[in-house]
Formats: structure tokens, sequence, C-alpha cells
């Protein structure tokens, strides 16, 4: 993979941009924090005790952080985006928890994945209730437009994620097959929550539609960059397995790469390892080898770049400000994750 | 069992009323059913495969059929009761996907259950799917009361399925809190279709609680008679398997009535029985018995035929129609069904 004295360059400068959004989004992400531990609570015991298990190991919160930056951008926040980001993140673990269940994942987040501890039948239920509650709170602004686009999210990220079940170990996948994996099951949900965030804010048409595009691209570029950690062993940054997707039989970009220019030997490796639940290390290292070969690690890098690039120019309309620049230089650390 | 000559000949009387309530509300159905079929549609073929192959096996739509029903009585509905009724039978499909998983269920409707040809991840996302359409539907509408009371009920329906897990073979099980399970995974699904309905008619307040109350205590009924049923060997007319409950270590009420009266020994046999997956017939026969021996089953018909009078009363406000009569007589089927 050619990791260019630029590109490292560009990773060190971006790596403070979650920082700063972090400092920027403070006062909102502390509502909607708290929020989310309110809208967790349940009568039923187990119910918040699954549900924090997984909301306490936390992640970045970068989904509901990129609610409220896109409604700090207009100037005009009411309040409401409070509620879509927590919906927008009880969505994400909702999806989450049905993910585990459906991938049969043992890892999640650096820890147990909570079927492992609780069983499939309290994921599933659990995550049903999250995303009743994601309903309720988006439900209490009164917004029918944001409902829409959340409630169209919901179905689009369903079907995501039924497509790329369907196109498990399909080898004649295409790269604009997997394109429209990624751009349901993730892009839309980054998608809705830069929209929404943007409608809080009081955006007109011209802002929400950047701020949509902006979310969609930076989806892409996210996902595309998971992808390739996926095979580059960093399971504590990431809280899964290293290979996962490689023994899930999950046909990602870089595999959908390798098998376009693969050897005949190469390629049999290869579908020897896909799918196969107990590949081991051996294996693992024996197809991220092809991927060298093939630099399809470092391509995939590329697309993701291309995707964070758009995300910066969905900004351009927009009038300069702080949030614009960081949200821009976002975009760049998504990508700067990678190396 | 107590079976009355009486009961035997209301059973028959009421027979009919559920032919007269699908002729009265066969137009409403009928653009019901279509937005059925149009919004199982989607570009990702798994999708409408599993989500037809649900739908198709029909069930009685009873829901649904309500949600019209309670449109009719207010004389002003404005055509959102279409989407309210496609939207709850929506819900209640995602449910049963959801719950065949939990269940680890192998019949559904009389045929093997969606999980057990397209799995169970097919049949978590397909679930999450029609919940997202059932949002949309109801977002369609505009009507932001009725999105609160359908949102509020999915999360409240989630939860009751979760209690019902942790209290997989609890025998400490109290029937209180067996009325808390059902109430939240039964009855708040009946109660959010008659409510809606209501509101679509353009009720007023009053007339929309007397709705919500009749859904409610319909919802009661419905559950302990399907309690009961369950015991009964009609697997055919269920399209469950007799004793499935036993196997699953579900605590209903047949179980917890017979647990309080029973001698050590029969409990010894309950106990023996209850979450084994493999019970076979004649274990299942034994525990029938001891129900026989305490009335359980009649016990529980009762408690049924109490929710069905209390349903009735509910609808006492409301000025006399055709449609009011009918729907009390609906009371009075759901627990006939037990006879």
């Amino acid at each position: 993979m050619a990791v260019s004295a630029a590109a490292a360059n560009e990773a060190t400068t971006s790596a403070g941009a979650l920082d700063r959004l972090l400092d920027a989004t403070r006062p909102g992400m502390d509502l909607v924090n708290a929020m989310i531990l309110e809208r967790a609570r349940s009568h039923v015991e187990l119910v918040p005790e699954v549900a924090r298990y997984l909301i306490d190991a936390g992640g970045k919160r970068l989904r509901p952080m990129l609610t409220i930056a896109a409604s700090m951008l207009f100037g005009r926040a009411d309040g409401s985006e409070v509620n879509f980001a927590a919906a927008v993140e009880f969505m994400h673990n909702a999806t989450l928890l049905h993910d585990d269940v459906v991938d049969e994942s043992e890892m999640r987040r650096g820890r147990a994945a909570a079927r492992m501890i609780w069983g499939n039948q309290a994921s599933v239920l659990v995550g049903d209730f999250l995303l009743g509650q994601a309903f309720m709170m988006m439900v209490d602004t009164s917004n029918v437009e944001a409902l829409r686009v959340i409630s169209k999210a919901a179905t689009i990220i369903a079907e995501g994620e039924v497509l790329q079940l369907a196109k498990t170990r399909d080898l004649t996948t295409s790269a604009a097959e997997y394109d429209e994996v990624i751009g349901a099951k993730t892009a839309t949900l980054f998608e809705a929550a830069t929209e929404v965030g943007a409608m809080a804010g009081g955006a007109n048409a011209a802002g929400r539609e950047a701020l949509r595009l902006y979310g969609r691209e930076l989806g892409f570029a996210f996902q595309l960059v998971d992808d390739v950690l996926d095979y580059r062993g960093e399971s504590g940054v990431l809280g899964k397995n290293t290979g996962d997707d490689l023994r899930e039989g999950k046909m990602t970009l870089p595999v959908i790469l390798a098998l376009q220019t693969a050897t005949p030997a190469e390629r049999e490796v290869l579908v020897g390892a896909l799918g196969k639940v107990d590949a081991g290390e051996a294996q693992l290292m024996q197809a991220v080898a092809i991927f060298n070969r093939h630099d399809t690690l470092g391509r995939t890098i590329e697309q993701a770049g291309v995707h964070a690039r758009r995300a910066r120019e969905a900004l351009k309309p927009l009038p300069p400000s702080e949030m614009k620049s960081l949200l821009g230089e976002i975009a760049e650390f998504t990508v700067a994750r990678a190396y």
C-alpha cells in the first residue's frame, strides 16, 4: 500500500480534528448524552442492562456529534437537534445489536457482544426497544419532515443489510453492487444524521441538501476505511476481531478488487477463506498478502479519499465558518484513520 | 373445563361476527391489502420474498380490521385509517418475525416459520424493514399524535417481549406479572390499532378513549384465549405447534394458576416439562391433565371473558350503531374461539 509522506502528515494534522469537534459540540452532546441515558431506562430491568452495556461502551458517538455540528452551522438551532442526535445514536445502537445477531459476532467495541452475554433474544428485542424509543424522541419534536427522513433511513438501512446478507460469499459481487450495499447500510444513517441536524439548525433547502450530501459522502468514506481496518489487526481500536469480514464471507471492496485481478491460485486461497468461520491467522495473512500484491487495501483507501473530497465539496456553497472548516477536516480525518 | 350449553350457544352466534366484520370493513380492507402489497416491495429481492411469505399466509388481519372498524364508527374517516391499518399490520408482522427468532419457533400460521427457510438473519432484518415501512406509512399521514401512539406502542411491545423473556421458566411468576407481560406485548397493539382508527375517524377525546380501552381489553381477552388454545391441539387453526408455550418455558396463566394449587408431585411434572424443548405428546398430556384437575384452562377463559365484557362496556358511552353492536359481538367472539 502506498503511504506517502504527505498522507502521513495529513493524518497527524487531521487527528486533532475529532478532538476539536468533540470540544465544539460538547454543550449539545452533554444534553444528548443525558437524553440517551434517560431514554435507555425501563421498568423492565433487562432492557437498560443490555442497552447500557452497549451505550456505555460508547464508541465515539460520531453520528450524533455530526447532527449537533450540522445544527450549529446554521445558527438557529431550536433544541430539537438534541432529540434528533439521540435518536440517531439509538438507531445506530439498535442496528449494532441486530447486526451482531445477523453476523454471529462475538466482539463489539472491544468487548464481548451483548448477545454473547444475554443471548440473541435479548439483542433482537432490546434493539427493537431502542428503535421504538428513537421514533418517540423524533415524535416529541413534532417535526414530520425530520420523521420522514429518519423512518425512510430505517427502511433503507434494513434493505442494505438484507442486500449484504444476500451477497454473502457471492463471488460475482461487483464494486457497484458493494457501493449499493454501503450506500444503504452505512451512508444512509450518516446522511440522515447531518440532514436532520441541518433542519434543526434552521437551514434552507440548499443548506439542508449540502449537509445531506456531506453526510452521505462521509458515510461512504467511513465505511470503506472500516473495511480496510478490518484487515489491519487493530481489534483494540475497532472492537472487532481482525478478519471478521473475511470469516463472515463479507464481500467488501478489498476482496472484490482482489478477485478481479487475482491469479487462479490466489483466487483459490481467497475463496477458501471467505466465509470460513474458523479461518486462522495463517489464512488471514495469506489473504492480506494477496490484497497487498494487488494493492486493494490502498485502492480502497483511495476510493474513500474520493468520497471524503466530495464530502468537503458538498459544503462549498455554505458561507465560511469555523464549523464548516472543522467538518471539512473531519472528512479528511475519516480517511486518515487508515494510515 | 366447564363448557356450559349457554357458552356453546354463544360460540355459534358470535362465530358469525367475524364474517360480518369482514363484510363491513371490506372496502377499507381492500385498500389496506393493496397498500400492504405495495409497501412490502423492495428492489432487494429477498425483502419482498420473506415479507410476502409471511403476509400471504395471512391470518385474519384482525388488527387492521379493527382500525378500519374503529374509524367507521365515527363517520368522518379521512383516508388516513388505511395507512394506520397497514402500519399496524406491518408492526404485527415485524413482531412475528422477531418473535420466531426469539422463541426459536419452527411453525407459524400453519407452515414453516420464515427463519426455517431463510434463517434468523433474514427474519431479523426483514422485521426491521417492515417496522421502518410502518413508520413511513404513519409519517405519510402527517398525524403526529397518531405517530406518538404507534411509536410508544412499538417501545412497550418490545419491553413486554423482554419481560416475557426474563420470566421464562421463572416459577415465581405471578398472575399480576403475567398481566403486565400480555398487557405490553399483545394488548398494546390492539389498543393502538383501535385508538388510531378512532383518531382517523374524527373521534373526540371521549370516543378515542373508549376505543383505546376497547382495544386494550380485547387484546387481553385475545391473548388469554390464545394461551388456552396453545394447549388444545389445534395447530392447523393456530399455525403453531400444540404445547409450544410449554416447550418454550412460557409462564402463561394456565401454568401459573396450576402451580399455585398443584400437589408436590404435579409440580414436579410441570417443572420437568417447562422449557424442555423436546417435551413429547406424553408430557404435554400430563400437563394438560394437571390443568384440567385444577380447571386452569377454564379459569383462564373466564378471565378472558372478564376482559371481553370490559371491552363491551368501554363502548357504552358511544351512540348506538350497527358497528358498535358488531364490535361488541367481536369481543364475545374472541372468547368463543376457546369453545
